[in-house]
């Protein structure tokens, strides 16, 4: 069987990509490589089951055409749809970055799986699509779906499409809603910030807001665990499911200290003022993963454990760089 | 005060403007004439309050001209947009359609509204946002949201972007999601089909599907009076509402007895197979408007009330062509 995965040099993408060729499955990849970054795919290039092209898919035809060259080794039945901007404040600011970047790239997916006959869609959603909703934990059956971010609403933007897709032409849609991931290789995110930040000024670490803004996160190698799962279990046509940690998570506080103990224990923490970090950051929410749970999925790392484990590993990578 | 109003050349568009003007508002409309036409203002076009441009407001800068023109009299402090491909199965053969019409009109209306500085928005959307829920009743705080036709997907997509642009540059939205609306002039719809078919082949009227498929209907004065309403009354920031008949509905076969009575009493109905019309109707849905009434706001008409007078008008309409 061969696979489909969009975005697959960013972080997401290439442990999705490792799972799968370690299931040995075929797995043909995309990416603009605008974010995601070759270095990211030194362990899949060489890999005998992996073939890469580097493409705008919102470009007319070039995604019809990678497909038709993946095409002809094998007929590709499923996708996995991964890309998307990933930096969303700058979706905030200019809202053709989310348009183009994290919603047409689905329009122009649907497209040409109508036309090649692919059927199945696999799509990582976000928790951005919520909104905020103070104290209320986040579950999949609520509403009103209000995001806060350009980013959380084209990613609503596409789960619509998808599931008017579903109704016309798919099989079968997988609509995962992701959670703060942590995770390498770290592209992004507040802890790759802390490190790098801290690689400038030993001394002294400098935190946007007053560090009581609480999340919680997955590590990226359970996150594709998770997602792998239900693509196996979930029956429903439409299967919508929250990812994420059975915890409220832990603070930027926590983050920071944790981030000086692994990088540079001697470093001072000065804090700013708000707990909300820029425009469209949703500050604290409760997110249910009842539904994944009642599937027969759990975390094995609680947000502590998660944030720690990719901590030790971003350290490791910038040590490298 | 001047109001923008998107897609005025529509059915509802028509109707809102001269709510509008009788309330001694100034209305500046646009609309491309795709759908809509120029017949439908015949009472606007003479209204000293009233200005309109024929444009397409996906086009660059076309709007933000437009805007830039009526401001010279007054300057354009909100906007009511209704502008929409309202061919839904057209939308399901070709999603290009629901993401210029529908979607684009929309992206295009926000980058427009934060570069005038305009920050109240009143947003059309639909009931086709919620998708088939079966017996479910259909209220605004449920989900998750799966739209089964493009159309319903680019209305939700529509409502993610204005619920964003709220956290960043608008100050109120209101967003109405719209019921099977009737009333004249009428431009679309079964019972335009029906009366238009009676003309044709007056002895008979071939109905698609079995006639079973129920739904509620609000006559349109009544859907001008409520979406006022809710604009003077709802206090969130993003209000949501639902806009309906009080009732369970009727059924097709109701509306094509009620064609017949009115139009051609003596023609035969003839009945198709299945309850559903075309890839992307929802059969027959339960539409709550509990959170309407609760803010103060009842039709008057039932929805067979609503269909009856929406007939008269429409006959008499035809007539006239």
């Amino acid at each position: 069987m061969s696979i489909l995965i969009t975005g697959i040099a960013g972080f997401v993408g290439v442990n999705l990509a490792q799972a799968m060729l370690d299931k040995g499955l075929r797995v043909c990849g995309v990416d603009n490589l605008s974010r995601g970054n070759l270095s990211n795919m030194e362990g899949l290039l060489s890999h005998p089951l992996f073939s890469f092209r580097q493409i705008d898919m919102t470009e007319p035809n070039a995604l019809l055409d990678a497909c038709k060259a993946f095409f002809v080794q094998e007929a590709l039945t499923e996708c996995w749809h991964l890309a998307a901007n990933s930096d969303i404040p700058a979706g905030v600011s200019n809202p053709e970055v989310d348009l183009k970047d994290t919603f047409m790239t689905t329009h122009c997916l649907l497209d040409v799986m109508k036309q090649l006959g692919m059927k199945k869609l696999a799509f990582a959603s976000s928790s951005a699509i919520y909104g905020d909703h103070g104290s209320t934990a986040l579950v999949e059956h609520m509403g009103p779906l209000q995001p806060i971010s350009n980013y959380g609403a084209m990613k609503l933007a596409s789960e619509a499409a998808i599931s008017a897709a579903a109704e016309s032409f798919l099989d079968k849609a997988w609509i995962f809603r992701f959670p703060n991931v942590v995770g390498v290789p770290a592209t992004h995110g507040v802890m790759l910030d802390f490190v790098r930040k801290l690689k400038q000024t030993p001394e002294r670490l400098q935190v946007l807001g007053d560090g009581s803004q609480q999340k919680g996160y997955l590590h990226v190698e359970e996150l594709v665990d998770a997602m792998l799962f239900i693509h196996d279990c979930a029956t429903e046509k439409r299967a919508i499911y929250n990812i994420g940690a059975d915890d409220k998570g832990v603070t930027v506080k926590f983050i920071a200290e944790e981030t000086v103990r692994a990088a540079r224990p001697n470093a001072h923490i000065e804090y700013g003022l708000g707990n909300r970090g820029w425009v469209g950051d949703v500050p604290r929410f409760v997110y249910s993963i009842e539904k994944l749970k009642q599937l027969g999925w759990f975390p094995k790392l609680n947000s502590a454990q998660a944030v720690q484990k990719a901590l030790a590993q971003i350290v490791a990578q910038e040590q490298d760089n």
